[in-house]
């Protein structure tokens, strides 16, 4: 682990990607000293910032004050919250506005908000001129712990999410561990699903510190800061080692099958399910198939299940609000996710907490006989 | 200069790219053939063609057949043909086709037609599931030459040509020399311009070649595969130095400062000007303006004009027909191409014939007096 301490309470993770390295910074106040940060490593003379209603309220006008102190001309677009932001004509009007002010590749555009804002606005910083400077500046725990750390970019179509988009790695990173403040409860505990995630895919340590430290993360300080750049470190980790995903970072994917499949089968309805709460359920059941499979012990099942309770994160299918749905369904999700050839399905499947790995031969019809005893419990 | 003979009349050109390494294949009647060259080459199981209208009357059905007869699922689409292509629209229409036809990462877009076409399927190519293989059949001179080589894709905004868009290098290029028979006589003397540009770049022989078996070229034949072949050796030679345009690759743009500015005064109008009589033109004044410098001697300035006369190509800005613009209405296009720093600008000048280089430093107030003389005379 190399995450460093700069200035007073701030974490640096550095992303060694060759040319395209950058740094996550970690730390409170972070968009109050924006411009400074951005002006003193990038030689960015323009910025375009985009950003969501939500998010623009609270923080906007102190990104643009910090940017134009440092002498940075700003522009900006607030779009409405939601996934359906990523999609083709809010890209257009992204591209628009930076093209209308001019931006040229060393300027940057600047995502200021959760992931679909950094997913768009880093799909469109990697198309303008073929490519304009990019920094994020996320704003939930899953877009600080998740989204902004890897260069993926895109949009959805109606085809399926994340279809269309470009690996644009940002320049970047500024990680405001207080803008987290004004994040409803909902929306960090099912960003801290996925903090949860890196410890059970190669973290046992960072595990039982979690199981420790998770009220002094969720209250704030320093142990958010910590929970948040080891999440960001172990990402990079995983980038660095497999920039465009052929390999290793399918683990990243723990407790997404079953979390995807969860979502679809609730069409992707928010008042039901969150990803975040997907993905959590889907580790559960990801562990407690491992122990079916006489991979893992049944103990580990029980200590995810106890730690993402403990949090107040869903932890069984049935913990979904509405009509269950049927094994069926969420076996035909799971299926479009996977591409079934010949009956195998890839999996991430565990050994323990912290002992995930890729298993590329794993039976559909396994998977099904283990969701049919879950729904019938 | 690497260029290999394969089988009968068939050229290979290698652009050593790394993990993104292609050939190019030159030769007549490939597009019969491409089924076969495109599964041996890469494992495609699925291909979605992207053409025009005046192509696929003449080449849609013969590719759709190799490439079934090889077992390649095939779809298309085909749009009008010319510039306005280049946009929004046609672009989210063809990622609507390869994500309807589930095209994978594995399976290709192919782009059969001119750089329009190339250009719009090059970029959907490169953000559908952020990457899928794309395939260039180009089949005028210029895509042959000139856009099917080097990886820049993209389309047109209402704020100026090609901003916004991707590099994604193709996988596979088969240049069928015989789909030129259909082009326009127009069309090819256009083509042959960039063609010419390769010799003044940096290859005297291959100029004094030129002026000797343009007639061959035109008429077709092994002459005419030679020296799009060399073409495209030129070519990739520079975009391997550079492949992201922040030096040499410039050189390319030889011509195009003052050809440019002749499209955008002109309002990119084809009736009056198409690109390559632009860039026929902006050669001539190139060299003149070198001479005019003392670099070079007015006998080489002399010398390309008399070629590319002889072919059939414009070289005086009166060719042009229609008003003629005035010198500020150039000089004003001109530093919007060039982005104008502090009076000065950079420019692809020569010291004759095969010896064009790089200058950063050239006065505008330079090139406005041999405007106004060139315009005078
Ligand atoms: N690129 C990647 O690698 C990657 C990885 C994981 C997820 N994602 C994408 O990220 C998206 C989900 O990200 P998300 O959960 O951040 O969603 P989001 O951007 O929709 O944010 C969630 C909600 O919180 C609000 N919000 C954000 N920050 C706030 C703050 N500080 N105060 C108050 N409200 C705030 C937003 O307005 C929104 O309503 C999905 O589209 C997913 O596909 C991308
Ligand atoms: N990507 C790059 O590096 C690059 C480089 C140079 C130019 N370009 C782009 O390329 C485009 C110009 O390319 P172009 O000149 O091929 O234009 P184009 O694609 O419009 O083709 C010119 C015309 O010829 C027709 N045509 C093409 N092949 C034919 C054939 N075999 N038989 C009959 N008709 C045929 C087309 O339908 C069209 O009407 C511009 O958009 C330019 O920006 C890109
Ligand atoms: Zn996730
Ligand atoms: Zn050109």
């Amino acid at each position: 682990m190399t995450v460093t301490l700069s200035r007073e309470n701030e974490r640096v993770v550095h992303v060694p990607l060759g040319d395209r390295a950058y740094d996550i910074l970690i730390g409170p106040d972070l968009i109050s000293h924006a411009g400074g940060e951005i002006t003193s490593r990038l030689k960015v003379r323009k910025a375009a910032i985009v950003t969501d209603e939500n998010v623009a309220s609270q923080y906007l006008d102190r990104l643009v004050d910090s940017l134009q102190t440092d002498g940075v001309e700003t522009v900006s677009l607030t779009l409405p919250p939601g996934e359906k932001t990523k999609s083709l004509e809010p890209l257009a009007a992204v591209c628009d506005m930076a093209l209308s002010a001019r931006i040229e590749r060393n300027d940057a555009i600047i995502a200021l908000g959760g992931g679909v804002i950094g997913d768009l606005a880093g799909f469109a910083a990697g198309i303008v001129r073929r490519g304009v400077r990019f920094v994020q500046i996320p704003t939930s725990l899953l877009s600080q712990v998740d989204s902004s750390v890897g260069g993926k970019t895109g949009i959805n179509s109606r085809h399926g999410k994340n279809l269309l988009g470009v690996f644009h790695q940002p320049d970047l990173v500024l990680s405001d561990t207080s803008a987290l403040d004004s994040l409803s409860e909902r929306e960090f505990r099912a960003g801290y699903a996925e903090v949860a995630k890196y410890g059970l895919i190669d973290r046992p340590d960072f595990f039982e510190w979690l199981e420790k430290n998770w009220r002094d993360v969720f209250a704030g300080g320093p142990a958010r800061a910590e929970a948040i750049a080891i999440s960001c470190q172990s990402k990079a980790d995983v980038v660095v080692e497999d920039e465009r995903e052929t390999g290793r970072r399918a683990l990243l994917n723990l407790g997404h099958t079953f979390g995807h499949a969860l979502e679809a089968a609730t069409q992707y309805d928010s008042s039901r399910l969150v990803h975040g709460e997907g993905v959590a359920i889907g580790m559960v059941l990801a562990h407690r198939f491992s122990a079916r499979l006489n991979l893992a012990s049944t103990d580990d099942a029980k200590r995810v299940e106890a730690h993402l309770k403990a949090v107040g994160l869903p932890t069984e299918i049935s913990d979904i609000p509405g009509e269950l749905p049927p094994t069926e369904v969420l076996m035909d999700a799971i299926a479009q996710d996977k591409k079934v050839k010949s009956g195998k399905l890839t999996f991430i499947l565990t050994h323990g907490i912290g002992q995930s790995f890729v298993a590329n031969d794993v039976a559909a019809s396994e998977v099904e006989l283990f969701l049919k005893e879950t729904l019938a419990r």
